[in-house]
């Protein structure tokens, strides 16, 4: 594989050059003479770990703006009846579009959920990103289609040998509400028997929250983990309407939660996300940006101020959820999550790094760099992107992404005509 | 003065030409056909309004990120002993920066509050904008400086009569909490002895609000009703804290409040900001993004995203803040308060417009242009910036940018090497 050296960038406020070979960085120092095939100069931008954008679904990405002001339950009506016309084209520019939003924001990895994932795993893989492309269990409890879904489940799976090892093949469990609990334990099994990763959403809304209550005696979460669906190897997102005893369970079984905040305050499902409570706890407490769809972007960084600014505001705390944390769930915790050793800046890590270019009137004056990037500064200072040993964006452009757009716009075209006709 | 002709914009979603004259759109139509000293190819981009950000405090732009994670008392505290350093060098550059982080991000016209406002003055001169800059009360009670502020603030509208026309002055009323009695009463008759605007600060806490009650009976807002200082040409910024009385006076007194949202939400100040309330009681409600010491930036679109989701969210209601009256809060109420027609794309009105680039992924699909700009992308879309006649931004690039930027960079070391030593 190819190797890299970065001249002439700032980490942790001092100057240094970065070595990176198989897509590791081996060396962190001042003036390191080394061959590379590609020689990067940094020109002063400061190193940050890329972001890890640990839930989204990246096909639908098609989707954004074609459904403002609603709340969750008609959103996912409109959705589901426009979900009958997708195909594969539509699938593979849309996750393109999204591989391509990512980029430009600064995210290398994600954990996704969607139809489709072959056509996802070729988008993925013509992008240079990371990912998580998650086999969706959805059956409403219609036994044919639980058979179905098995099926297709470990079809999916022996393609998925194919695939990069930057893709990683795992199992969604849609939601407790829309999947039979034959297919969440099968679904599980599998996963296990594996060693897949699991992924799926819980408690986004109250009133979700309040049906379940009513027919099962117990939350989504103690369901749940009754089943032995939370673990180390479960990523659940939205977590939003959590009990205390659903936080010592999720904390407890090291479940990975992720908080999707611009989608759930843009769709009204709620705003109180227990971020102390959960990191207290013991959960791995991760950031997600949700479908373009509902949060109408991919953008890691926006949401990550986003999220901060709720949580000081709910809590009434201005201290609550401080940079390096924030830092953190956008990053390292995202990482671990996917069993990467990435999101961090240091020898022997990956190098999925980002370059942020402070030469903007956001970064004066400079006593701060986290809160410049974060809170002052919007997605366009994330000037290069690297992942998997490739510089996949540079000077803010990523190669092929003309290409990206135009088809994108096609496709977006065609499926408006399609949905005219339902 | 001069003619500007953009060519091939998008105004409603068709193709245009705009022929503008001294400063104001003189036509909107297909094919114009007319000499102009500049003209534009507007390259398909989307013409829109620019932002009136309603309240800052732009000489504060060199405090960005020296008080972070600080409630407001605290944080008062720390800024008020570092502006003890300022000089005249420092609310230049400071407010020069401020100028530029605008028209980066789209405002044209803005609402100050801030120190030594004919150094201010020149900065905003320099930059081409507009604004209001205000002279500020804030006495403590201190007969002592009330009366040297009466001097004061007759002196510089004395001298305010040189700014160019695109510069009002006005008067500040710091807080209901910091000027005494007497010197409100003064700075209101002053005003509107001379039909000047009126700045001030209501309820932006609930601590604030509660001492208040308890020193007077009254709510800080009756209170300011009771002594004549609401009204249509009274510019209230915060106003988060208030009763349903409150917000009947506000409105019946059509006075212009602004919503601070990321000030708001960062320094844990409050987030339920009455908006539909104050909206049907006839308020005209606003936009700003307070000063960069506490929101970090002064990016009006941001701000304005963040508003939306926000009143969702504590509204449960999807539906809230929809996007045009969302608009209308970042341009024409604000261009109205300013006594401005401006903040509309139509023949007669100010020529004060931005061109966005929609040539990203995130106006890809293109369903909804209004809720890609707010929702989906970032303010780097923010190509063009039009303002009273003259073009100050084209392609993201503000002539003279360097120089703000490495003189800003200069003041902020400097600053920094004096509040080392207090």
């Amino acid at each position: 594989m190819s190797t890299i050296l970065i001249k002439n960038v700032v980490v942790d406020g001092e100057s240094r050059d970065i070595y990176i070979k198989n897509g590791t960085i081996r060396r962190i120092g001042v003036d390191i003479c080394i061959d590379a095939d590609t020689v990067l100069d940094g020109g002063g931008k400061t190193v940050m770990p890329a972001f890890v954008n640990m839930h989204t679904h990246s096909g639908m990405t098609l989707f954004r703006g074609i459904c403002e002001d609603m709340p969750l339950k008609q959103w996912l009506d409109a959705v589901w009846k426009a979900e009958t016309v997708l195909d594969d084209e539509f699938i593979y520019w849309g996750t393109r579009l999204a591989c391509l939003e990512m980029i430009k924001t600064g995210t290398a990895a994600f954990a996704d959920m969607y139809w489709s994932i072959d056509k996802a795993a070729e988008a993925v893989r013509d992008s240079g990103m990371r990912a998580l492309l998650t086999y969706c269990f959805l059956d409403g409890g219609d036994s044919g289609k639980q058979r179905i879904q098995r099926e297709e489940c470990g079809r999916m799976y022996a393609i998925s040998r194919d695939w990069p090892s930057r893709i990683q093949f795992g199992v969604s469990v849609h939601a407790h509400y829309t999947v039979s609990d034959g297919n969440m334990l099968w679904a599980a099994d599998f996963a296990r028997k594996h060693s897949l990763l699991i992924h799926t959403h819980i408690s986004e809304t109250c009133a979700e929250n309040e049906t379940h209550l009513a027919r099962y005696g117990i939350s989504p979460t103690a369901r749940l983990h009754s089943m032995g669906l939370l673990g180390r190897d479960v990523i659940a997102a939205h977590t939003l309407w959590l009990s205390d005893e659903d936080v010592r369970m999720l904390g407890d079984s090291g479940t990975t939660v992720v908080h999707n905040v611009n989608s759930n305050l843009k769709l009204a499902s709620g705003y109180r996300f227990r971020y102390n409570e959960l990191r207290d706890a013991g959960a791995n407490v991760t950031m997600g940006t949700d479908g373009a769809g509902s949060s109408n972007n991919l953008d890691l960084r926006e949401s990550l101020k986003t999220a901060a600014l709720v949580q000081k505001a709910w809590r009434e705390d201005p201290a609550a959820l401080p940079l390096d944390e924030l830092l953190a769930m956008g990053t390292v915790n995202g990482a671990k999550a996917l069993r990467l050793r990435s999101g961090v800046v240091e020898e022997g890590a990956l190098a999925d790094l980002i370059l942020v270019d402070t030469d903007s009137p956001f970064f004066i004056p400079a006593h701060n760099f986290k809160a410049n990037f974060i809170y002052a500064a919007n997605s366009s200072c994330i000037d290069t992107l690297i992942c998997d040993g490739r510089v996949l964006m540079r000077g803010g452009k990523v190669e092929g992404e003309d290409a990206v757009l135009s088809n994108a716009k096609e496709q977006a075209s065609r499926f408006v005509e399609r949905i005219k006709k339902l």
